[in-house]
């Protein structure tokens, strides 16, 4: 093979490591990328890294509920037209947006910006659960709000929505969790059994 | 929905927009991916996008073949050990790497930077097609050198080979174009037809 490193120039291959670094972008894919670029326009090649380098330099989180924000409080928190005492716990900015995207929710949110994970090294003190706990202390008269969790529904989902419970517990504040069930339009045949059993423990009221 | 445009924020609409320009990226895994470059460390993503700027602002085409590289001339044009009177004619830098990949060939390439097509507005000017006929003008003694056509077997590829088989034709060199036939391996079964009777047609003789 005339290359070293299979790659006709070093500039070439540094990018292709560079790309290929991106979850779920493989070598093959990173350089078909890469001779993509250098087919652009200089300006749209520049445009398209400026926009990531503003977005890792500039981005700002909300300061009540840590979501992605343009301002110091993001479009939600100061929405006065939302329900200020119903917060929902998630795991990231992109949970925010797929519950925003449903309409159904009009509270507001704390992105805990990760999940205690003992595997992956992560506690609770690397998210914002003392911050969730300062915005539940500083609610007037907390048993009247309400606290979704709204995490993942594993082991480390279910560890971190008890972690958070028992945080809160004292301050009287009514604690929810999202409901679990059978998708809607799921077939029967298809549900695994865990979700099917716990459907038929914790069945609903029949709402024609 | 509480978001213009979906998204919470504006850089972060705005990479989503960048990112999604590359081909074969969708928004949903451009979003993914700007939340990627989000969580590593900033240096990491300038490190990033200067490998992708260094290579737009500063790659090199060999003055011979036109192959990207690091020098004036590149490492296959300028290894004494190849055979400088064979000249493998391809549309890309891609296809230059999968014809080294497989170690078969020991002559020069010329890159054409594209196919003739008209429906794209692409003519042999927009091409290296020039500076090919000039190379072959420059041989000593062409009919004893070879020009190999290595294009697509699609109309464009054929009309090119043709174009260049015309401009090259009083020179007296060699012009080949690639074995065309079933794979080594392919089923019977599932070759196409048009493959298939070529395949019979321009039957070789069976090398035991």
């Amino acid at each position: 093979m005339a290359y070293k490193d299979n790659y006709p120039s070093k500039l070439l291959s540094e990018a292709v490591d560079a790309i290929s670094s991106l979850p779920g972008v493989g070598r093959r894919s990173a350089l078909r990328l890469a001779l993509h670029l250098l087919k652009q326009p200089s300006e749209h090649v520049h445009h398209f890294t400026e926009a990531i380098d503003q977005l890792r330099d500039q981005v700002k989180y909300c300061s009540c509920c840590r979501m992605i924000s343009d301002e110091d409080v993001c479009s939600i928190c100061s929405d006065r037209s939302r329900d200020s005492r119903t917060i929902c716990v998630v795991e990231s900015v992109r949970d925010v947006m797929s519950i925003e995207a449903t309409g159904q929710y009009h509270g507001l949110y704390h992105v805990l910006g990760g999940i205690i994970s003992p595997i992956a090294g992560i506690g609770p003190s690397d998210l914002t659960i003392k911050e969730l706990c300062e915005r539940v202390k500083a609610l007037e008269n907390p048993s009247s709000a309400e606290l979704i969790l709204a995490l993942s529904g594993d082991v480390e989902g279910e560890t971190t929505s008890f972690y958070i419970y028992r945080q809160v517990e004292g301050s009287g504040i009514k604690v929810s969790s999202l409901a679990r069930g059978l998708g809607f339009g799921d077939d029967l045949e298809y549900a695994d059994s865990l979700t099917l059993g716990r459907s038929i423990v914790n069945r609903q009221q029949f709402k024609p």
